[in-house]
């Protein structure tokens, strides 16, 4: 096994054995693909990586990725299974050559199937959802993440200046979209980071409103365009509502809150911070104004492998954020069935401030298209 | 309620009576997205559809989504709940309202988070994974389902073509993977059904290989694409194999076994097939030739709104196959260290015969490039 990979799985035993549990599990997902280096997918079969509080990690891999797996320089005991066989046989073998008594998973990434086949296997496992903790490594990014994170958001914004150059009033919210997403792939985007959001007029009010093949944007439209790209396995995440031809007075001031309850985050963010204190502060600026009632979500949720992860930065969350956080900033003001305003940025926390990877500008834009 | 939402949620009434639960639970994702048919994102927050036996269905709705969800046009009870308060409650209210005792759920979907909250709600609720026969209504298609995928494999081969026309020896497999995808978003794709297998050389011989940036590709490389569009919810599965300026004798004869072996499972495919019986005459091929040893896969798996759904065509798989029923019939061989080959179609089961819904040539192809 190489040192790095030794390393990055010694972290998982050491949240073995501050969790009180004999091992912890991963499947593919965003804590797999840091432990390993190498992407893996996972459809209908069952694929983890365990490693003990002590003792030699284990894996249990589909056979046909046998060969894709050899790359990751893994050197702990493999079992394999083939479709032909099905996989109870070798959960058995693993649990057996395991012979841990309690087990800690990633609740928002291991699927049903998986935690019924370990039960199957050894019915007196207990398994404890600790997602929490262990995708805690991924919450300090490293220099090398931080440049993923630049590189992902560098495409994403260079997209946007591109769509935004195109958009033309009477083109549908899907066509935006498809512009969009064209102009990801051409700037160099590996992977969408979700399924983008293009919505104008009463469509912006919903905050996953979906891109309407039947809606034509018109003068005064608010437009939000909530995207990413991903890039070398990290994703970006960014928001930008901007006003077609005009905005109404209404428009102004809504998006002036906005803008201010974000800027307000920048503001109270530096190590030490927690998330409720982040939230508070943002939300305190919309709740200030004589908007309120069109509050509807949080202030945002920390990016990297996965585009909603770690740390949730909401009031309640008094989790202390150290420096190398990166986390989303997006505040929004949403009137049902008239229009909505979100202005979405990711900052890197810093030892005496934080930064702001994204650098799009946030002055309220009026498009003459 | 409106008509056509009230029958399709009825099935999963009739699903939860046969399997003798109290109820079937689905969440976002392909089951979901067929019973209320429109698009719902699904990351930390949990999201649930409850359709019991007999009696109104209920839903558990995160709160910012109350206005996408309203698009649904349903009528049972929505227990909603926002970011700062959590979900226990919603689900502790859900459950009291619906007073089941046992619940199945999509064991390939639902994550272990929504798991636990369940339990926590409801302790001595009994949930088993149904997963095969909550996604069985999936398995039939509907005309629109067909001209769904019809429209997405379209486009997989308007950009397989385009592609194919760009590929020039010494570029990278990274290279071609990144036209390949800008070629899916030009010619209509509303996103990838998948991340795309491009490999060349040795990484052919990798069934699930990943696109390398340092693998340039060269005269006598096999080059095998593997990858599809989604358009309207549903996706397209595509494999082919060239071989770049020449094919060696090996290269042909290998290339011929796996075309005799897809062939074979278009030649046995009719309404009343078992996923086996394919399977067993498809691999039977390829069993027969020189190249046994090179086996690595099942034949395929069923292909509609997920990219992989059953039926898996794998001998001991003795479902019978409907009319209606897509499927991958994908052989595959691979020589580790050395090359490998995979043709696949997706294909349509008629009252009859079968249908390839795939028109892209296979014939042994050579680029001169």
């Amino acid at each position: 096994m190489t040192q790095s990979l030794h390393t990055r799985l010694a972290d998982y035993a050491t949240i073995a054995t501050k969790l009180g549990v004999d091992a912890v599990a991963l499947v593919p997902g965003p804590n797999f693909a840091r432990a390993v280096m190498h992407p893996f997918m996972s459809h209908e079969r069952p694929f983890m990586l365990v490693v003990p509080a002590s003792g030699a990690p284990a894996a249990l891999v589909p056979n046909l990725e046998l060969r894709s797996w050899d790359l990751v320089g893994f050197d702990g005991a493999v079992f394999d299974w083939r479709d032909q066989d099905g996989y109870d046989a070798a959960f058995k073998a693993l649990t057996d050559h395991l012979a841990i008594s309690s087990l800690a998973v990633e609740g928002q990434v291991m699927r049903v199937f998986v935690h019924h086949a370990l039960l199957r296997a050894q019915p007196d496992l207990t398994i404890i959802d600790a997602e929490r903790e262990i995708s805690a490594p991924r919450m300090i990014k490293t220099p090398q993440d931080i440049d993923a994170l630049k590189g992902a958001i560098a495409i994403s914004e260079r997209a946007l200046a591109r769509t935004l150059e195109s958009v033309r009033l009477g083109q549908t919210e899907k066509e935006i979209e498809q512009t969009l997403i064209q102009a990801l792939f051409a700037e160099g985007a590996e992977d969408q980071a979700f399924s983008p959001i293009v919505a104008a007029g009463d469509g912006s009010a919903r905050p996953h409103a979906k891109a309407r093949a039947d809606y034509a944007v018109k003068a005064g439209d608010a437009l939000l365009l909530d995207f990413g790209a991903r890039k070398h396995g990290f994703a970006a995440d960014i928001t930008r509502t901007v006003f077609l031809d005009h905005a109404t007075d209404e428009g102004q001031a809504v998006y002036d809150t906005v803008l201010r309850a974000n800027l307000k985050g920048f503001d109270v963010t530096r190590a030490g911070v927690t998330a409720h204190q982040i939230d508070d502060a943002v939300t305190g600026v919309l709740e200030a104004s004589p908007y309120a009632d069109r509050i509807r979500t949080k202030t945002g949720h920390g990016l990297g492998r996965d585009v909603h992860e770690a740390p949730y930065i909401m009031r309640g969350n008094h989790m202390t954020l150290p420096a190398g956080t990166v986390y989303t900033n997006e505040p929004g003001l949403y009137e049902i069935d008239n229009f909505g305003v979100r202005i979405e940025d990711d900052v890197l926390i810093t030892e005496d401030g934080c930064l702001s990877l994204t650098q799009f500008p946030k002055d309220l834009t009026v498009l003459k298209c």
